[in-house]
């Protein structure tokens, strides 16, 4: 597509493939800054052509280590790759908790890679939101991949799914009991199954164990089956068969319009991501500024009305100021 | 307060101490079923009884058998105690993970007890919204304690704030490098830190290294210093100096109105969540409904418009119907 004549500076540098505004959008992008939306709006039409896969599981499992290992065989092959690394962090204190730190020795001076982590703060709907726009920047700048790693696991890592064709879920051979519940919710989010850490005893035990729990959904209607595939940051081992994994699902999703339907999902939820955080801010403003709202409380509080009965009236006074 | 005679029958019988009535309420609540609302809404001014006490904490800390030996000496000082735990879930299946079933045992036909596990799925406002909901219930039922056990850490966890006076946040001697990274948003919502699993090596250093972190906290304006406490399911051990700690922190609230002030902070927190509700259901059916929104989608999918560009029809046509 052409670039118009009319692209506001910013998003130009980005096309233009200018680092540092790159890194300088995503800080507003992360910090919620809506002077980042007309550049988002105006580099919209450009994007579209870089894939978005998700690698999500517990602490502990080595997910960093594989998206290092994966990110030197995905350079080696010529693709230029994104990666966002979502941390878990308080949202008090607001900073991401692992940091930049520790990840920057990925890049080394290679401009076909760039590397952000982001701190998952506030409502589950914000980060996918965040994490959707960094994607379509790096997709703007000329990234063929943007791989999102999230640290952590529930509600953040099912978000992936809002926001990535392929999601790989990195599981490890022996996790204790509890941490092994919450396998429930990411087996449901997975379209690649990698037992990392495969130099460990039982791994070809828990690979089986998924292979066997994939088997038992049904093959009807051309459903997908997650491989399994095993991995080790020693050597490494099994990346290039990782990586073959998540092309085959890609091209699955190529074949009778599943990817359409899957971008579909996407962008639906994405404009309920949004309008959502429209209505936030219209709340908190409300909530905050308004002295009679602010008298609703008071009343709540005395028992004269119910939480119910304050949330109807200040719904009504949000509607009738829109 | 006398009992209007306008009260609906559901909520009488919770008044009455009708413990089937109040399961099924609660059940009303967990499922977010509106149906609930004119029983709450009758019962809120017979409540303001029971304090909300949060125990919260990484997976595997051992507070399960914790909150059992709490209850145990809460029953033995003739307190009404009602405990939800609030489990980790996968928001596709919906299911609690850890279930009810390895808790029955706690409530053992005492009819000064009541146990409740609740699944956390949905968006971090939902479950704030059914724990406080659910804890009104146990209030109005008689209850002169409610306990908030939070398995998982992070943004649910956080929560508990919303919700709860005072927050115990509970760890072990030694936790693994990446959970140990989690404990700065925990440390921010302590009230009392309580340092189980006492029995294993390194618990005093854990100790002495918290009561270190919370002396850094500046002392002026009356600030509050976390007292750290020591406990073991074996024995039990510390369970009373446990709950002096909590009942310390309480008498401080007590103290130059800063309970008032933390029930205001809740009861804003209340009303905002149950208003972002409100409105996610009206977003859902207009999204799911209304034709010409739906083609929106097709725009933003043929890039003919941008996400936000459809976000703002959709927030204007949702506040044009309200």
């Amino acid at each position: 597509m052409s670039r118009a004549p009319s692209l506001p500076p910013a998003a130009r540098a980005v096309l233009d493939h200018d680092r540092r505004s790159l890194a300088r959008l995503i800080s507003q992008v992360e910090n919620r800054d809506r002077r980042v939306e007309p550049v988002l709006r105006a580099l919209y039409p450009h994007t579209g052509h870089a894939r978005v896969i998700g690698i999500a599981g517990p602490l502990g499992v080595g997910k960093s280590s594989l998206v290092n290992a994966l990110l030197r065989h995905l350079r080696g092959m010529g693709q230029k790759v994104g990666v966002i690394a979502i941390d878990p962090s308080s949202p008090f204190s607001g900073g991401s908790v692992l940091g930049d730190r520790i990840r920057i020795d990925r890049e080394a001076g290679d401009d076909g890679v760039f590397f952000r982590s982001m701190a998952s703060r506030g409502y589950a709907g914000g980060i996918a939101s965040a994490t959707r726009e960094v994607a379509r920047l790096l997709d703007a700048y000329g990234m063929d991949l943007v791989l999102v790693e999230t640290v952590g696991s529930g509600q953040v890592d099912v978000e992936i799914r809002r926001v990535a064709s392929t999601s790989v879920v990195v599981l490890v051979p022996h996790l204790g009991d509890e941490v092994q519940s919450l396998k429930a919710g990411l087996f449901e989010i997975a379209d690649v199954f990698c037992v990392n850490k495969s130099d460990l005893p039982g791994a070809d035990g828990a690979a089986r164990y998924l292979a066997d729990m994939a088997s038992l959904s049904p093959e009807e209607g051309g459903r997908w089956r997650p491989p399994v595939v095993t991995t080790s940051a020693i050597g490494p081992q099994g990346i290039p068969e990782l990586w073959e994994a998540v092309l085959s699902h890609e091209r699955f999703l190529d074949s009778d319009g599943r990817r359409a339907d899957g971008e579909r999902d996407r962008v639906r939820a994405e404009i309920g991501d949004l309008v959502r955080e429209r209505f936030d801010r219209r709340l908190e403003a409300t909530l905050a500024e308004d002295p009679k709202l602010r008298a609703l409380v008071d009343e709540v509080l005395r028992r004269r009305i119910d939480p119910h009965a304050a949330a109807d009236r200040v719904f009504t006074e949000i509607a009738r100021r829109a």
